[in-house]
């Protein structure tokens, strides 16, 4: 064995003491780390009421927040409750703190400066460096160049009506089914699953998403190829850095395609060449003429044009993959369908050249961040280590929660009501374009969460300035020219499923008022 | 305005067919993807039992699946129900599924090839490319150079009495008050915060987190400078890529220290040089000789030493970060002190040169994967980018739920709760150790969730090989080799905050027996 060469400091007194730990009393108190040790003896009163003071003085005790309890206070400092409470009455005497009974005894002087906008402040608040609230001129917001930050502002960004696309029903929640799930999932979780578990997700949900899988993409998965990832922004995470891993530094994307995506997969590849989309789906002469090596698809209702991908597409895409090209399938809303037939997963054809994406952001809430990844075995490893650094996996409730709601039907029942909620959406969208915009194309109306218009020319505007003219008049749009680079006819990206039909009607008819030259 | 160039595909059909778009019936299903516009009509019953056959034989139905209600299977096929029941009849009377009333009509028939140990599976199991299975026997385990998979492989190897470090006394999670928070944010989340948010937190969590930083830890933090973070492992991911942004691709760490954190920085950085430390906390000497421009510390309560920094070493630190070096401060446990005063966290000192990360795993659970990071100013752009890039945040309900955990003082009502838990827990294996291993020597056992021993030399065994005997004879535990590479004692790194005091004992007196020679 090796020989002591250090030491790591004296025999802890603990051993000593060991016997009669339990009587031993607090020392000091976390609240303020205030150390009686440190007060001068005869004074603690003076001593307890000069650090509450500054601790109100300096913010660390903000307007509105509670003193710990007399008595437990008192007995974590060791000593009388009568220091205690004579220092909160001296507080509550110089206006500082007041008594509320049960309530406790509650800060109301806040420290000098500008009072923040969401519940207590320290007193260091200055404005957000990265997050800037939104200009609300649109123009502001809509002419420059896209960036990172563009989606949060544009969300930040004031509106009455907001047809931006990329969430569902979220009214719709099911929160009694999932609060019953979790009552479940609390009475009967071992205290062990509360523990670091295994990265790749609870073996509950990553067998009830294979199982999902199957039946409702026609994917045959093992639960131990399912990696559960914090939604679909982190499987292109995880994804772009394993594809470095092997030497792929750029992934072609569709255009038009997400700007979001094709912003995150930036932000971990080296490119993103643009291969354009035709009325079949993504043009796979195109991909071929790039010499790509990897591409990011939406196969299943293309976004944002809603195409599908054709049949004899899908061939020519799936030769291009056994030859040695990898696709990313990102199935982000297939699952929503009104009047067409369901397309089989690209990934069912051919797993060994497809990695597939799934989430729950359309199926359920966006704010839940998650999804599932499956990879071809030569990304396995790098990808499983990728999400391994990332955050050693997703936490655990939530997972066990939605398992909960696949097993039991209630996430099918769930896509059910969903989809009478988003057709009428729909349609009310569809009728109030007809009226409004009879001059729009509508594209890819038949799936997903929102559609896509094209307009004539000859408005006179861009369509980022046509977006931009409509947050002015209260109604936020995406314009087409965001989600492409090569060139194209103008357009607006429409959301209907989050916004009640009253809403659209009202938000479409703004937009053609300003077609036709009003506004 | 720019002309088309492209089309993206005919007109929708949908646009003409909106007015009674309410009465289409579905197109096909999702349930194995069927579309009755591809059965030969006069057969539907065929077709329908055929494709039921199959998924069944491939898998895509694995035994105990439910097949969809038969109304609703009619339905979405737009098929009379009678072609439904009869394929239904035809796959019971082959015995592939079974009848049961109300419960359904379920799948009994599995695929060929052996089940699966979880749930429902796939028929392409095979055995998992990564995470291998534990070898049972320890030496296996401990003998070799630890590795990414040490930890889960460590997990997975079954044993009675698991005194490895990490975890709080779980069975103590504060169930019901999780979901009474759950409820209320449910009960009170307008739809709008189900969709994509905030991806630095919630403004909820971060105020919580802000109010409790100053109360508990003495640092007066913005809101808006706090970062909601998977736990201190995804803190550590956006701290190694923000630090390479600005050239920093070293992290000195403290030896004995973290493996588990060594290895998740070493994933990131380029090297992770380690300083010694001793009865002081680190050794500022060796960190300046070294001449690394960055250190990971745990002052408050070194791990695994337990030391906590000394007052001179604490000033020698500062000036070293104010000459210009960078700490990230791992705050992981300070909130469990028994028996010593508090310690205010370095990052209360100079805000400007301290990173600081904390994490509820260890007031909560682990499983809960939460944390929160501050940054200096110059570091903030980098981490936030990170942060976007790396999830888009954290999901929201448990952030929620965590704040009014926060804000209704029911955190610390159970961190007062787990105080008394784990020291009795720590006096029992404190007494346990002056039994069975009177010979050594504990270390940090003031605070904190584990304690460390030294062990004198002239055993005949590695630490590690005391590890791997102990998990044969059923208690698991860390050889404190592990967490060093600079030469030092062997020794044991015991966790007691997880385990009842019986099973502390029986575990400390099977150690006993193998250091006395016997076993």
């Amino acid at each position: 064995m090796a020989q002591p060469s250090r030491q790591y400091g004296p025999v802890d007194r603990s051993k000593d003491a060991a016997g009669d730990r339990s009587k031993t009393p607090e020392t000091g108190t976390d609240f303020l780390q205030l150390d009686p040790a440190c007060a001068p003896r005869g004074s603690l009163t003076d001593w307890l009421a000069g650090h509450l003071r500054a601790a109100v003085a300096d913010g660390r005790l903000p307007g509105g927040s509670r003193l710990p309890a007399t008595r437990l206070l008192a007995d974590e400092l060791g000593v009388s409750r009568g220091v205690v409470t004579d220092a909160y009455r001296r507080l509550a005497e110089e206006g500082r703190v007041v008594g509320r009974g049960r309530g406790g005894t509650v800060v109301v002087a806040g420290p000098a400066g500008p009072a923040g906008p969401v519940g207590p402040v320290g007193p260091a608040r200055r404005p957000p460096a990265t997050v800037r609230t939104a200009p609300a001129q649109g123009p502001g917001l809509f002419g420059e160049e896209p960036d990172s930050e563009l989606f949060d502002r544009l969300r930040a960004a004031p509106a009455r009506i907001d047809l931006t696309p990329g969430a569902p029903d979220l009214a719709a929640f099911p929160r009694a089914a999932w609060l019953r799930a979790e009552r479940v999932v609390l009475d009967t979780l071992a205290a062990s699953g509360l523990g670091y578990g295994d990265f790749r997700g609870t073996p509950q949900l990553r067998a009830a998403v294979a199982t999902w899988l199957a039946r409702n993409r026609g994917i045959r998965a093992d639960p131990e190829d399912v990696l559960i990832v914090a939604g679909a922004a982190q499987a292109l995470a995880l994804l772009g850095r394993a594809l470095r891993r092997i030497g792929i530094t750029e992934v072609a994307v569709e255009d038009p395609g997400s700007l979001g995506f094709r912003r995150h997969l930036g932000h971990w590849l080296a490119a993103t060449p643009p291969v354009p989309v035709d009325a079949e789906g993504v043009r796979v002469d195109a991909l071929r003429a790039l010499g790509a090596r990897a591409v990011l698809l939406t196969p299943a209702h293309q976004y944002p044009t809603g195409v599908v991908l054709g049949g004899e597409r899908r061939r020519e895409l799936l030769q291009w993959a056994a030859d040695g090209g990898l696709v990313l399938e990102d199935d982000y809303d297939a699952e929503h369908r009104y009047d067409r037939p369901p397309v089989p997963a690209l990934h069912a054809a051919l797993p060994d050249r497809v990695c597939y994406m799934g989430t729950v952001s359309k199926l359920l809430a966006p704010a839940l961040r998650t999804g599932w990844l499956l990879v071809p075995p030569r990304l396995r490893e790098d990808v499983l280590e990728a999400k391994r650094f990332a955050d050693l996996g997703n936490p655990a409730l939530p997972q066990l929660v939605l398992a909960r709601l696949m097993d039991s039907g209630d996430l099918e029942r769930h896509l059910r009501l969903l989809r009478r909620s988003h057709r009428r959406r729909r349609d009310a969208m569809i009728t109030a374009i007809r009226t409004h915009l009879p001059t729009a194309t509508v594209h890819g109306a038949a799936a997903g969460l929102h559609l896509m218009l094209t307009l004539p020319g000859g408005t006179g505007r861009t369509d980022a300035e046509l977006a931009a003219a409509a947050l002015e008049r209260g109604v936020k749009v995406q314009p087409l020219s965001w989600h492409a680079r090569l060139p194209g006819p103008p357009g607006l990206v429409l959301g209907y499923a989050a916004v009640p039909p009253g809403e659209i009607a009202e938000g479409v008819a703004v937009l053609g008022e300003l077609v036709r030259g009003g506004g």
